[in-house]
């Protein structure tokens, strides 16, 4: 039985708990300076840019989806960007990963975006046969470049 | 003299230009469904996500840089996503990428963001060298995955 609903308030601490199980996934949990507090007030702040669900397994919180508003200058529109995906490990390999996303693609078309899209890691062999399970493209060879703390602030200035 | 102002109406002609620009030299133009008035019409939006600004050589458009309202769960608040940062043909090589990258850094920094990040392919040595030389990170190895049209209708159905 599973069942995915938005996230609401007082969801915070749960979403935090996910948030942080794909940061020590992805190695890079210890840089983290999110809090449930931080992520309930950005889900429920007056002009969001984010959403979320929490997908429940007999009534237990298991996964969550965080998306947030994006645009395609390709498309022309604004697109849905998938932030996260998160399946706690207990509950793997019931279908909680598909009830998320079956609610995140109809959240998209609800919004009236045409394309939602997201970022995976070349070595996560277990995220790609899910999403091209899906129906999903998957483009190779990108990369992640920011500029963040004191390189964005030393070349700004 | 390079000059960089925020991207104001009437200069979806142009953005159009740059995308359509990006989209030849990245093999997707053929696909765009992107127009001067839809970029237009999502700059000056009721709210909109987007932002946009234009570079100028001795009064001629020479790039454009458009960025949009972004998320990160590991910040645990609101960044910049940049989007597109495009200097035509005719006026590369004179400083109008990094002047372009110093107004989007300086908006980054007004609107409170921490950090900001854009995707780049990895067979792009010349951005990676500019991107490189602004103290940016860059990680290989990413994914860009979608899902869209009527592999999205499918599903979510």
């Amino acid at each position: 039985m599973i069942e995915v609903r938005r996230a609401k308030i007082g969801d915070g601490p749960f979403l935090m708990t996910t948030t942080t199980e794909l940061g020590r996934s992805h190695g890079w949990a210890d840089s983290m300076t999110a809090t449930a507090a931080k992520l309930e007030a950005a889900l429920f702040d007056v002009d969001p840019v984010i959403g979320a669900c929490i997908a429940l397994v007999e009534g237990q919180a298991a996964g969550s989806a965080i998306w947030h508003r994006s645009f395609s200058t390709r498309v022309g529109a604004e697109i849905m960007y998938l932030e996260d995906l998160v399946v706690l490990a207990d509950f793997r390999r019931r279908g909680v990963a598909e009830a998320l996303m079956k609610f995140v693609a109809k959240q998209a078309i609800t919004a009236g975006y045409q394309k939602i899209f997201w970022l995976m890691m070349e070595w996560n062999s277990g995220a790609r046969q899910f999403y091209e399970g899906i129906g999903a493209e998957i483009e190779n060879g990108n990369c992640y470049c920011s500029l963040s703390g004191h390189a964005l602030t030393e070349f700004a200035a």
